[in-house]
């Protein structure tokens, strides 16, 4: 079985990713095969995001996180993720996948430095480190995200489920989460001062 | 000549900072005397902010300054700052403060984080930093603060000047920041990789 | 039962501190009396470290926890701390500290940053956050330090234990931890990378 | 005149980084042509380090910039640069690198967090970003590093300086930084508290 981290949804293909038919217009994307092949020689550069509630004071109430079927019909959970592509920079590309996976409505407070609060890679061999991901090693600059309006995963069999910071920093949340993705909602509590 | 840092109003004493008269209500809080007495012996911990606007993507545009005259007629310009009380958090401290020297329509939105972006040491004697303060030795939390309302310096003599990352950190505004702060610009600026 | 948080030792006293009897010394100093009432009346300023054991490629391998036994007889588990006192830098108390709690020869690697990677705040009173202290409000600013000689904590009654991330992480740990620094570890861990 | 950033030496190949020849026994590299045209497709991911002396107390005194001749006898400055491997940790690509540029006695004490200080985002077109690169699109991890032995660099023309902050964040030592990086000299002042 192919876990499809970081890219969460079970119909996404490289072209699919960008609008239309991108080797027309832009030269910079990839095809299905090119992909495929760079996937075995480079680490790919990946954003993600733990979209979160904040109350009047900044503090976090809750994180929200994906739940969709794999293609064996398993239910899995993850993270708002997605490729960084040539020539846009690391804040497009976030919001790009913002945007994607939670809809246009969610107004995405957007990170105010370009520094991330961990770096996750994943790996497609084992014990490098507590992420993987058997398709490809991809290096991941992860951020928490408040978001103010209304999130409507817009990607078939996608659901986003609000969690308390108790829930999402559980074992059973964490054994639910695609590629080791449990770690990073722990280390994103810690980035704001709200692991327990 | 007394500066006043990091209390930014020139009529600010202990019991104005509370509303009402504090002593009976609050034991924790101080008197004029006490205050003055505790200030040369034991570091008092403050908050600053330097409150930005931002775009879209989350980028800083500008950051909002405030422009004051001292007892003697100087103008001088500091940012948001005051002390945390007994009792009272970080984030409740910077919450109001922003509402003292901005005004109540600002609208801030506070840090997830409760980690500042630099801690900033002001002593009375030369040389141990880049900061000082006449009154005091104070140890300063000092976060970039987004406002999305209207500011409205409340107390007199007070007028908040926004500055493009550019003019903040220009040599001419830094020899005008209050105790050194000049500095806290420039680093405000690095944190949100907006410094040229 | 008096939580000494987070002064760890239970023979300290405010002029065991410094070196000698520091009133004629030093006047920025304070006496028991003293110090005894302005903790009910100012936030004082507190640094702790987390002493670690890093390996060639800068991952921690090992975290550092103070054991000693409390006035009635308990073990309790606790950080390196203390207070910051007038006229010291943030840097020059954790030295201070360092030295005090793992002995002269630990070689420790202080932080290249001023920034802790959290915030604690400690509160008499409880719900106010994760951190409590009978005695008084203290604000600590946390930091991780690598070690890279011998530790021989001085002070009567403390011993260090040694613990891998998966141990210092553990509820066993957390729940041995004076004031709720449990965790403070997590947190540490989450920091550098290392939290699971 | 390609400017050859972010690999500081003028004879470096794509196949020259790992030793020997890589493409049959390191399927996971790449040839030169091969990196030539994903240069124009992907955004490659790279480290980057500032190395520093610091004193006892952990400030920074120095930091240590590179010289090197370009192909047409320019001398340019740069940093401690390269791109991550495909199966490489960043913490192993930080050490390989700084090894490469400074030689295997520099005894580099690598970073206790994954998180750089800042993300450079190198484009070949103008306006995007403070960095620009002629050849390609690569986003930079950016880490200041401690170093304690001496530094000797290894390949062709390259010579380190060693400069006080003050120097570092000058505007003519900005001016020799290949590629903007003069920016990231004073990002990593402001990262230790050490901007003025």
């Amino acid at each position: 079985m192919s876990v499809r981290t970081p890219d969460p949804d079970p119909e996404w293909t490289p072209d699919s990713d960008p609008p239309g038919p991108v080797e027309s217009v832009t030269p910079g994307w990839l095809s299905d095969i090119e992909l495929a092949e760079i996937r075995g020689r480079l680490p790919l550069l990946y954003v993600e995001a733990v979209p979160v509630r904040v109350d009047g004071l900044g503090q976090v109430t809750e994180l929200g996180v994906l739940l969709r079927a794999t293609a064996v019909g398993e239910m899995t959970r993850t993270l708002v993720s997605g490729r960084v592509m040539y020539g846009e920079t690391v804040r497009d590309a976030l919001f790009r996948h913002l945007e994607k996976d939670l809809g246009p409505m969610a107004f995405p407070q957007l990170p105010l430095s370009p520094v991330p609060f961990t770096v996750a890679e994943y790996f497609p061999m084992p014990g490098l480190s507590a992420f993987h991901d058997d398709r490809q090693h991809a290096v991941s600059l992860v951020f928490v995200v408040p978001v103010t309006g209304t999130c409507e995963p817009r990607q078939d069999a996608l659901e986003i489920t609000w969690m308390t910071p108790e829930e999402a920093s559980s074992a059973g949340v964490g054994a639910e989460m695609e590629g080791g993705r449990g770690v990073l909602l722990r280390q994103a509590l810690a980035s704001v001062g709200a692991l327990r």
